[in-house]
């Protein structure tokens, strides 16, 4: 039952993991964990919890039929409660749910799908840092115009614009996990809060679920504290941000006039209806449209948050869909950004090129800083603007210019001024900033316990 | 293929008219309508016309494998295409598609699609108009507390409520059908808006295309100019607010501590797992969750128009998720809110109960009002604020308390002070306002060919 | 009182108009026009009108005092009317502000401003249309690349494109003046909308207080149905949408790779601290900031809608900052773009050196249209898709591979195909297009009574 | 400059922290720490960073004239390094601001003033909790009705509600300590990251200024990665939505017909222009309002993240407003509910008068529960669902409609039934997560070395 739509902006492990029939698989695994920790902690007895347990994972329950219920009676857990006392029949009924709120069920049930879809997402952030380790060894010399305001500013190494992209996505992997073993508890309280069915012993179920569950237990049940889900919210829609500023530069790099990168090719992909020679970045696109539609959704959740009394009449229902679809989309940025990466076609004689292409403009700070402590600062920037305003106008190099300038011949030979304006020879800490990006990713890595060299991967 | 968990936030109708296979089916539509047109002007042999649009309207399309190949090619049009040919055989293929680009059929489809779902939501708005009006006249005198910042304020006929829900819905029905025909127009404009490969047809092809799907052709294609679609996500952004509005006050006047209204009960309908008592608000809970989601959307979409140059990377793909999801759920909280409406139980009694709740201070107003021409408003302002404290504090009824102050008693006997504090003797102009907005509603149904008399609904 | 650091995002003049003592300033205005609205229905005596019309145009008011009592009291009018009635005397205070509540005159005032500030962002919009409309005009004939996704696709004249920000920026003056003209009405229902105060004489007071401000009267007061208010929003959001498209286009072909357009150069104007030779293009970057800034707006003022029974808490209040912010904001973004296109620098030369910098790739739509009859349009498109790929591998110009194709040369010679890939030859029904756009420019233009010409402006 | 209006919506020392004079104040003390760096590690004289030291805390600056240029020149850095470079006279000009770019020292002194902010939020928030933990410890046996879908549910006692206060604003306490100390690094990476004009002295140069700024240095400089920003406005939004939270159930909760807490009472706050009685809950509403304006601004930062290259246009600058704002408002919103809290008033005597209010129907589950061992749990739902529908609408007991009927009389006497019925004997884990939550609250008061009882604070 995954929406083939949906697939454009996910990928197929995500849409499985919030499939309508995911979300009620894991709404029986919590019924099932519940009687299990009920059973051991002697509030229902062994013989119920086997055949909730057996209801639960046996056979297979009407998904459109539940939700078709749920939609009147205004949560899942009402028709799937009753479905699973029709499996276990009448005496047993009364021991399902035992002592539960719906939202226990659906809210614990949505962690254990949260914990599903990280995995995934996480897997996939660290393709992208592979990809960004590799690209910034291969690339740590490969010169390339950096850009400002998308103006060329001064020259970088294609290495340190990876480098950057590495050190983007490893926060993204440290986050994520940070904030899902922050987010992903127990969710177990009852109708408002205080496990009254429970009686005293409503503690010690919370800790024999939890632990069936194989989650945190928090202190205080969290209905209507919507922060923990808000703040995994925030922080998948900040991955979706990051990886949007990776392909965005990848869609800015790949441009006809640009042309520095380009997507892989590969049959099917890329191409227009009406233009035959197009090779579109599709991937990046749709990572781009992945990101907008998760940020869209982070919008929703901490809208929502502000979930009146025990439990909220409107903003929870709302997360049921934004959460989910959150996932998805800021997972499915993800992973195109991914694909983008792994198959980056890099034209490093292409981003050369450019660099002149500007008749040498990209080089202007370098010949202003060279100049300032003969000139003064001030006089030494408002002649190499000149110089660089008559270099666009006439079209002609900063290098001759420069050396007709009286000022300039004044103090720096052709010589010196042919080193000031080698794109080389001016490329200050971004080696050095590179090294610490890669260390710190080597460091993530053996954290890990895994291999760091990106040659090997 | 329609996801049973949407159904908790949309309609069974709009879920049908954004279903993956709806969209297909719609850009079959516009591809056999673009045949025809073509065929009438001249540009293809009529024979290829009739092939295609046999191909378009035969036989079923494999719409998962279509959308899989999409995810690829970056556009659904591109594999479509490709399916159409290959049933009309490589003679008539090069006539399929004819000079169009894949965002003229995508964005047309979205159009007809858009059409197809606007009726539904015009007819829930029309059944939200009804029961308001009919609310409005049967309550036109019943008494309720008006609240402002949630406290009782000054008395009010639950008929004015209704007569404001009645005028806010009637501007949503009024706006939506303006925008709709504003914004639902015909993108033609081939591979970057030139219709280059139509020679000098173009425009001829166009305007029979108009023709073929019935829908107006604009002065220019609009492929990156999004502020059609914008304005149309507005307005059902502003649809699904106002619908939130009138849920918020159903959630809270269903309150237990109010309960001067309920919602229709049904078996199924709003119970707890927990509590057997409970009959919770589930059509406006839903309703309000619907707008939330619906209002996330139209930050997407306006959030998307800066799409670049001819054809926009992630802004415009974007829009293929937000605004479909928007108009399910703009539609879902009307189509919830008709429901909360139609069986919305009124309690008017609870209601005049709850107006003399506060010791009478809901009445204050008027007793100061009153007081004014003899003491001053300032004097009388703060009398009257002073009385409200100690009815509050001790509990007492402000009617006592007035009695008793001899500034007031130097004033007012017994009678006018019970004639003031009468909250039926201290509707202003509700009357008046709740004519006029009977008014206009009678003019729009005119205007629109209907009986405007509610009690014959 | 204008915080200068706002100056970036906005225009001296809406700055101006939503200055804190602007706001005090209109419900002066609102307040005086109630007294007089009064005194002419007989409600309070001429000379109480005189005097609180005197005293609300008279001196100066602490607007910091003001709004420091506004925090506490929770409304600025609480602190206002006291302030009004300091002035006018203890005689005369009773009749200030009679029969009226806060949130009447805060929305009032807040319609007059939104009235005020409508005008400027109308004038200013008119600049950009009269900028695009000459643009169109002036480039009718100068060629460029179309792009899709920011690749090359096929050419189009410069003209096309501006002639499309030309609709889309008419589009803004008609929805802006429409919304105008149906969201700002008067506020005026008392303390929970029946104007009780008033006894039987609200409805002609409201009648008189509209006809003082020459402002509509609407059906029914509007305290907590914000539609009106969220409707226009949304209509500023649009325009911000519709301006960071223009924004989003200039600084893309302002790239220095790209170089079709530049921003007017002046002293002090897009130089950067560190490189003499930039020149960033500073109002496009600051026109797609102040769009961004107003389109967060917009989501707040939607997702306040639902606000509670007759005045809201939380949400009304939000909506004192966020809708003046949105229309700040949003008219700072025309603003900017008004100069981007007033001063905008056309390099022609580049546009064509650009289309044929990609092997010619840009016409290969046109060759495939052409080949299509003869090799049918299957093979057509993979042969030209082949062509492409070598064109861009080997850098030949696809001019070249093409005539060296047995499959081309066969149906086609040197001369035809030439021809078909002259950028010139393939404009389609741009011409037509932009004739359609000018035509409708020169009707709205009539129909304010100003001269069309753009040559004229 | 401090903007008047805006302290109805943050605090004094927020709107100090983030006045125009405060960012160029702070950009000057980065400019200054910049020189002394420098000296330190020997790229410019020791005489120079003193002179620059000086200028840069001697005099004033024209703020407003500074903003102006800035306007023009795209930042405020441009204008403020050249009015800097006139005050130390022209050969010391050339080493102001040697090496650094617009953004290393904008971004930097918004790091600054960040800092700056989080100080007094934090201190607010541990008010909000210290109330909260006091709330808690008075009223764990304070019972009141739990209410799920703003109907009554379950007995709860306040404390548990103000424990669950207390625990979600203990989180952002540590939330937002935690995404400050990973947010707030230095920025500085010159032109385009690469720190080109500073040779191979870049990072020394870098350490030096972390230094001096107190500040850490991270891996890489970050002009266009805005996680960090990003995940910081995130954390403040969630720290908006859980006071949202928070103000929200006591607008409920001070309702007219609920009445059971209240707002501290003091002249000039709450009150009405038309209603004198009116006490509303202002700081509340505020609170939401603020905090409807700060969740706002998170999804302005989180769709800009996609920025440029390796500065971005439009996206940093729409940062500009987004950031300060959000602080404001986030602190403002956390501001508000700190002084709701403090001057709770409470009244215990209506919550248990509410609790009864609903026919005893809040022990429904209670019933049910006791019920279900002995006629199986279906069957006990359904006849307490029966019994409850009865209450409801024959107005009578739950008591006593239970005894009467034979199926519960058959199991349970009249001290069995009043025993179940009792809502104080229901409360089940209550006070143990009540305490769970002080127990984590005393802990986090030890580590930050406080003392943890309530009752002293």
């Amino acid at each position: 039952m995954i929406d083939p739509s949906e697939l454009r902006y996910t990928t197929p492990e995500l849409a499985a993991v919030f499939a309508p029939e995911s979300h009620v698989r894991r709404m029986l695994d919590v019924e099932a964990g519940l009687a299990r920790a009920q059973a051991r902690v002697g509030v229902i007895p062994s013989s119920a919890a086997d055949a909730i347990t057996w209801a639960c994972h046996g056979e297979s329950y009407d998904v459109a039929a539940l939700y078709a219920a749920a939609a009147e009676a205004g949560t899942l857990a009402i028709p799937l409660v009753k479905a699973i006392g029709e499996r276990v029949g009448a005496e047993v009924h009364a021991f399902v749910h035992w002592g539960a709120t719906s939202q226990d069920v659906i809210d614990t049930a949505f962690v254990l799908q949260a914990r599903d879809a990280l995995a995934p997402i996480d897997a996939d952030l660290l393709r992208v840092c592979a990809s960004c380790a590799s690209l910034t060894e291969r690339h740590r010399l490969t010169l390339m115009a950096g850009r400002t305001l998308l103006q060329q500013a001064v020259p970088i190494p294609f290495g340190l614009k990876a480098a950057r992209w590495l050190g983007l996505a490893m926060r993204q992997v440290l986050a994520l996990r940070t904030q899902g073993a922050a987010s992903l508890v127990l969710q177990f309280g009852g109708a408002a809060g205080t496990l009254a069915s429970l009686g005293d012993r409503g503690l010690a179920v919370a800790e024999a679920l939890a632990g069936e569950l194989d989650l945190p237990l928090p202190d205080l049940p969290w209905h209507a504290e919507r922060d923990r889900m808000a703040a995994l919210a925030a922080a998948l829609g900040v991955t979706a941000g990051a990886m949007a500023k990776i392909a965005r530069d990848v869609v800015l790099l790949a441009q006809t006039e640009v042309g520095e990168v380009g997507e892989a090719e590969s049959p099917g992909k890329g191409g227009s209806s009406a233009m035959p020679h197009k090779q579109n970045p599709i991937d990046a696109t749709m990572g781009l449209a992945a990101a907008r539609l998760a940020i869209g959704q982070v919008s929703v959740v901490l809208g929502a948050m502000s979930q009146e009394h025990e439990r909220g009449a409107g903003g929870w229902q709302a997360e049921w869909v934004a959460l989910p679809a959150l996932f998805r989309f800021a997972g499915g940025a993800v992973s195109r950004v991914a694909r983008v990466l792994e198959g980056l076609q890099v034209h490093d004689e292409r981003m050369r090129a450019n660099l002149g292409g500007g008749a040498g403009l990209v080089m202007a700070e370098a010949l202003a800083t060279e100049l300032a402590p003969h000139l003064g600062r001030a006089a030494a920037q408002q002649l190499v603007q000149v110089l660089g305003m008559r270099a666009r106008t006439e079209g002609r190099p900063l290098r001759d210019l420069a050396l007709e300038d009286p000022r300039v011949a004044a103090v720096l030979d052709a010589g010196q001024v042919d080193l000031t304006l080698d794109p080389g020879s001016n490329l200050g800490s971004a080696q050095a900033f590179i090294d610490r990006a890669l260390a710190s990713y080597r460091e993530m890595l053996a954290a890990d316990g895994q291999d760091a060299d990106p040659s090997h991967r």
